[in-house]
């Protein structure tokens, strides 16, 4: 199974206007709802690729609800909390797009062992458990680590993308892989160079690190027991334009169904489907709502992706 | 009794950012509710002025609920509908404050007749009535008028301060008083001038007509069965600076006061307290939160608006 665990979901409410003034009152035309969060979004992604995955992470109030029922679909074992689930908004108008993210509310230690506990109860070895988005306020790096464990202590694979010191906290712990973007991979490592910040990861414990780079495409840094480290660079043939919100997860989709596919070392596994990655990337690019894929723009594209060895 | 009606209440939700990117991802610092809507901020302001005051209008979901919850020390006897209450979202930052507000959604007709019989109920000679705020969508001239009727019908004095056709409707319907400010003033007159959008409303059947012009302080002009149009000018000694969102519902609330007290004619009331409207308008705008007015500015203040007799 696929499990994707989002422990800071959110309702992502978006305002349609004709016209924004900035600085001024502005009357909304339509609010549009859908459900939201990182690992939400891997999951829709997965849903939409045929696979079965399951979504878990902490829900909450009427927000919460809302979400679990636009979220269709989708195998849902939420772990509740008192807190009303987050919102994010998003402001749209001709001019862009300009979106706020709501903190959300920190989640009690008992919700966080009763989700280990899920973990414990539906992972099983070959299985893939992916953690995503930002964490909930207070989350330290000790809990991060006991998610992580749990996981790889059942047998599954664990790939993570979320960002700052929890990020380093998730390598440290034993994460199979690990996805920041090139922003995130600064602000983890302290360090401008994309490898350099990778080989930080590789070094805190990753098996695997891939950087996105939006239009530039992906690097996968991945350590070797036998030497140095191994690098593939997989770049887009053309560039799509549309909303880059989403492009990450549906990355981290596409490596969670090649890890759950089949059980050939990670390394190879990456090497062999960052094209696929980077192409369902663009596909969701191509979408206007994050979550979503462009699957006809994803079959035309997935072969024509080139991959390099080395940092490019 | 004061009654306050706020056909389309909000939960007002504040966004407090550091610095925002517009076109960009926005991490939010802190989130912040208040209970809003131009006729609760109305019943806030009257509440803080220590008159006895209820609030109602349709209320629903878990944002009604919260909203409910934040009006502390205002009675209320809402009116429930099924679909939640919208939400405003102010974006604050140090450059400035941006509202975003959501158009709410529409209320069955067997709500409307519920508010209606609770008018009915609650209110009797010598009351004032409020009615304040956009309108739920889909409402109808006609809705308008049977609620303005409805009061005015029990004996009560019926202050009125919406905007668009709505607003003419309800001066057709008789209401004692109505006040937009100037913008709204044109806009559901057609007319740039000020004195002669007035007296349209003058002549679609309302009492008085109160307009609110901003930092340049509010024209009143009342029918005259005598004669002609009468028109008495206030304004502020001084500019206040602050948050203009709330001023106009101080002045329907010192203007609502000065109804409830005193049974004289409507004109000479508005004329002998304009310049109490003006002051406490600034009152508001010297608070960062709508329906919160500086009682100590106001105090201060109050006496030294100049009111003049005709149209400045």
């Amino acid at each position: 199974m696929i499990l994707t665990i989002t422990p800071n979901p959110a309702l992502d409410v978006t305002y349609h206007l004709r016209h924004v003034r900035w600085g001024d009152v502005n009357r909304v035309e339509t609010v549009s709802e859908t459900a939201g969060g990182k690992g939400v979004n891997v999951a829709r992604v997965l849903h939409q690729l045929g696979e079965s995955v399951t979504c878990t992470g902490f829900l909450g109030g009427e927000t919460g609800e809302r979400l679990r029922e636009l979220l269709t679909g989708v195998e849902q074992r939420w772990i509740p909390v008192p807190a009303s689930t987050r919102r994010t908004t998003a402001v749209v108008a001709p001019s862009g797009t300009t979106l706020f993210n709501e903190p959300g509310a920190s989640v009690p230690e008992q919700a966080w062992s009763r989700l280990r506990a899920l973990v414990t109860e539906l992972v099983d070895t070959g299985d893939v458990v992916v953690v995503s988005g930002s964490m909930p306020p207070g989350t330290t790096d000790a809990t991060v680590a006991a998610l992580v464990g749990t996981a790889t202590g059942r047998g599954a694979r664990v790939v993570v993308d979320t960002s700052g010191p929890l990020l380093r906290a998730a390598a440290r712990a034993g994460a199979t892989l690990v996805k920041p973007n090139h922003h995130e991979l600064r602000a983890a490592t302290g360090l401008d160079d994309v490898v350099a910040g990778a080989r930080v990861l590789l070094s805190d414990g990753a098996g695997c690190v891939v950087v996105s780079r939006g239009e530039v495409g992906m690097l996968a840094v991945a350590a070797d027991p036998g030497g140095p480290h191994r690098m593939w660079t997989a770049r887009p043939d053309s560039v799509v334009s549309g909303n880059p919100t989403g492009a990450g997860d549906a990355a981290v989709a596409a490596l969670a169904r090649a890890l759950h596919r089949s059980r050939r070392p990670v390394p190879e596994l990456v090497a062999t489907h960052l094209a696929d990655a980077v192409a369902l990337s663009a596909a969701a690019v191509a979408r206007p709502v994050a979550g979503e894929v462009d699957l006809e723009l994803y079959r035309r594209t997935r072969d024509r992706v080139p991959v390099s060895s080395g940092a490019h």
